[in-house]
């Protein structure tokens, strides 16, 4: 049998990174995972996650399988005969390291918003200060949208995967087939307005987050103004001008929902449009199609790495309403970092996450 | 000081009922409510609901305030002298009941959907059966859509108040001033995503409103055939084609948040907009307009009578974001109600409910 | 009519400041009240509670109810004729300004712990560090624990009420009237499982207050530690070896269900408890006995200043289970406190509390 | 390689059903179950479970695992050569089959309560009514209790493993290393105050666990009444009276957590607790001991096969408090009966369950 893979997540004690090191430490071709902080960060100051807050269970009870979490270094790196590296830090870290790490030749999954967006129109937002602007600027162009629906030609070969955002993969899988069909009218604009669980909003406590602000209770934010907007736009190569996107606030833990308006440009059968996503997504592992009218909804999807997607067309055939449901921590996060590991290694798409 | 109006809740064990029987019970110009369940009804079938499930309280511990629940009868009902009667009950029900009540005399606030939809087209969803037809079309005609900021002339006089729907109220209170100022860009459609809690479901125990489904749940729903859509068109005098509204399950007890999107006609500005709502909802007790760029959310309008609006306009000028949130039982229903009855009787709107 | 009672909150940003806020400003006895931070706030830094966060709502929409929170000095309480001041403060900032507000001639209620132990060994864990010692101890004696159904007599002509915990008010409500009768056999120990809702642990977000921690999520804390262990002992007059109190953090926003397990000195009916706990409660307005075998639920007492008790006998007549509960920010606190002032000023208990 | 086992799941629409058949799909020497539901319900009465729900996906989703739910006969178990059956089914559901099965040669992990309790004083409260009198008996002699912990050899061999109850299990795993080494003082009794998830309570939809009736409360229910309380007794040998063992419905889906109250014999350290539990535990692959002074949680075991004990001791060395938590889904049923079929078949323990 082949060495296992050996692999670090740097930035293991938020939601997306615990959510990794769980998958990593059960993936059948790679070694448990070396988990990593950010020196700045006391241990304590990040181990209130999930898993995080369970303390080191003594002796006789095997099988908790959370390996300390040790000082980044790049000697550590070395020592243990990393080659791929994952990223769940913040975008600014992930910008800063990314360089030296690809000079090192580590090949990168990068779950922050660092490497996603091309376009300098739409990643104005972040705000970006490189040190080394044309090094910058390469990688810009040399990172991958890590999307394997529909990129996985380009992540197969990657140094650099920029895994897309959890509200983004939400919304890019449910309009690419029909906008790749040219049945939709753009003229009239799309609008996805989306529903995600608190866990999207990271860890950090804030008032924002307090139970008692989220229980019992729900909002929008970030209307006309949300990051992930740049990456739908320039995936789907649609005009800023066009789209709507409008996340909100669910009170639960864990999960994504999109509710996407459509106009078509034709009237079409319920028959049609199935079709249009059945063959989008032929042989695609990680896409389920529900047969209308049936719908996604949150649980289905929570704890798996599929992307669920179904529809409702009106009765004049031209007004189509998707849902696309996903869990943010693996489809949207982790889950969707191992597919991604999967094709540049040329595993089994499914290796691992089922 | 004046004798108190002698009232009576039909169906006193729902949601919508419990929470009537509340208010009215401690409403200054009310007598206690008389309670009423229909005569095929169990108590104890119907006894599930929050307050309901409350044992009688023996002696000493005083004020928990519900009245025992008795069998409808018309005899009962004039034994009392009750003038008004509040029906939270089936639609069938309130069709079946409606036209004896009105031709003894008494006034009406019709808290189903029985006697809201003047529009053929709309009504048939509903399928009412009824024995009069003559009867019941004419109380069609005179039924007054009870929805007190934008028909408050015609509900004083009224003898059947018809009390809107809790998603129709959301949706219509945020449209009304944007459609009456023509300021609307019709042909482009409008979207109401809605979001409503699980009182809003009714009482009744179904695997949709177990516990386990809902809960860490999302979930949309009768997308393009939901039967407050023919309220909302008929009362803001829309098109059919040209609303899309789609509600979905919260995993909340009570409140609605509405996200409605609109395109303008012309390029306007946040202060236009701010003064557009202000304007027509100016003296109008229970709607609340936030500033910009603040928005409503469930947890500021749960528990009070208020509507809350709030919105957000692209840079563009011209797409257009409205939140409208409410408390589903309250401003939704039962609040409502009592709004309608303070009207029909020239007290103060705000009387018993704050 | 009489003028009414001009009273002040310091600390009207916190969960039990805010529903104080809300309680004060309809109490038909009260002027609106002068709302008060600590001047090292921030009126941002505070204004994450449920109302806080609430926008300044524009011109036409009244009845927000939120006054401005103005900064706290002894100059804007003489300006505003203030006699009596509720303090939702820490522990230590109601221990450093009682003394002075007292020799001014202001009449307290402290929601803090305090000022609510009189047995140095109970006081000991909150570490007071008073400037004047001999005041301190003065105003020690003097103070009152504020349990109206417990100590009406000595609250009424109080100048310091000491506001009850809220566990400590469902623990102590429910073994008072078993202690009372003399019927507990204490050599076999008492034992209170107390669960409550998160806004008992206060508004600052922590990691243990992030939703993603509570949701899905129940846990004990501080088992044989907690600060309300002292006020039941000295309340109930216990001996510190024969209770165990254990709290618990349950996954909802607010309310105390306490299960305590007591053992009878004789065997008993259910019957005689019954009775027990009516004689004991005879007349109380805020508290309701639950006929056996029915038992309180914490929806019931939500949003009320009840504090519900009910009970299950073994068959043995010996071993007993009483279950009470209320709401964490009324009976527990900012109810609790408004009862307290309705007894300082001779007021029905209920005033203000409907 | 071997054969892979032939495996059924009668009952497989309910939450222990769907968890078993979602276990046994992905267990490494089992083929896929062969799922089954009792002839008189209906496909759709039952299918409202979690994955239940989840509609037929269309063909190029692959991967939902959901294989068609098929009417329990007898014949449909030979044409499949099922070896061992698991019974997810109502208690008298499996005191009818149980009989012919084991004479036909199954062998059966039984998950009701049916075959659990030897002693007729703890049976009678289920009112079994058995067609024949003394092979009902001898089965109840032959039956296995199926706590792996605790009887691994006599289930190896067992044809008929009673798969024990939830509470039950959390309890006993708790109390059995201390009443094995004999610290425990009895004569002052032991309490068991246990809170469960709404899984537990069943997939019916009733008043109770509806989702308006559940979500914001807190209730204890059966108190001195419910039936697992015979199972603790039986299995650690103890007396009746000595036991209270309360039940509370916590408003989340799953988990249980128990907080058990124990006064101990002498004076003794936490260190010697510690020992007590890790000696005790040693080897047990499920069972993780928590160093004292952290305490398990519900969310630490959900989604897993373990059950977490931790404790607390007052500081006079004889007050013991333990806290024992486990997935009511998995450790408390599901994850169990596998942990038992992989001991029936001499297979690792953690088999199909990490």
């Amino acid at each position: 049998m082949a060495a296992k893979l050996k692999t670090a997540v740097l930035g293991a004690t938020g939601y997306s990174g615990l959510e990794l090191a769980r998958l990593l430490g059960r993936h059948p071709r790679t070694d448990a995972p070396l988990l990593l902080r950010r020196s700045a960060e006391t241990e304590t100051g990040e181990s209130d996650g999930h898993g995080a807050r369970l303390p080191h269970i003594s002796g006789n009870g095997r099988g908790n399988g959370h390996s300390p979490v040790q000082p980044f270094s790049w000697s550590v790196l070395e020592q243990h005969g990393v080659e791929l590296l994952f990223l769940a830090t913040p975008h600014a870290v992930s910008r800063e390291l990314v360089p030296e790490a690809i000079a090192r030749g580590l090949r990168i999954v990068d779950l922050s918003g660092a490497w996603r967006l091309k376009q300098e129109q739409h990643r104005a937002v972040y705000g970006f200060k490189d040190a080394n602007a044309q090094t910058a600027a390469e990688l810009t162009e040399r990172a991958v949208y890590g999307l394997p629906e529909l990129n996985s030609d380009r992540i197969s070969p990657a140094a650099l995967v920029a895994n897309p955002g959890c509200y983004a993969t939400s919304v890019i899988l449910a309009l690419a087939p029909l906008l790749s069909a040219g049945i939709v009218d753009c003229d009239r604009g799309i609008i996805s307005d989306s529903k995600s669980g608190v866990s999207g909003a990271g860890k950090e406590p804030t008032a924002r987050t307090h139970f008692v602000s989220v229980a019992d209770n729900f909002s929008a934010y970030s209307v006309f103004g949300h990051r992930h907007t740049g990456e739908i736009l320039e995936q789907l190569a649609l005009n800023s001008c066009q789209l709507i996107f409008t996340p909100h606030l669910l009170p639960i833990p864990r999960g994504i929902l999109s509710t996407i308006y459509v106009y078509l440009k034709r009237e079409m059968t319920a028959d049609e449009i199935q079709s249009c996503l059945h063959d989008f997504y032929n042989r695609k592992r990680w896409v389920r199609i529900f047969p209308a009218p049936s719908l996604p909804e949150i649980q289905f999807s929570a704890h798996t790495n599929y992307c669920d997607l179904g529809f409702c067309l009106a009765r004049d055939g031209r007004r189509l309403v998707v849902v696309s449901c996903l869990d943010n921590l693996l489809k949207g996060a982790a889950g969707q970092a191992v597919q991604n590991m999967n094709l540049m290694y040329g595993w089994d798409e499914a290796e691992g996450l089922q």
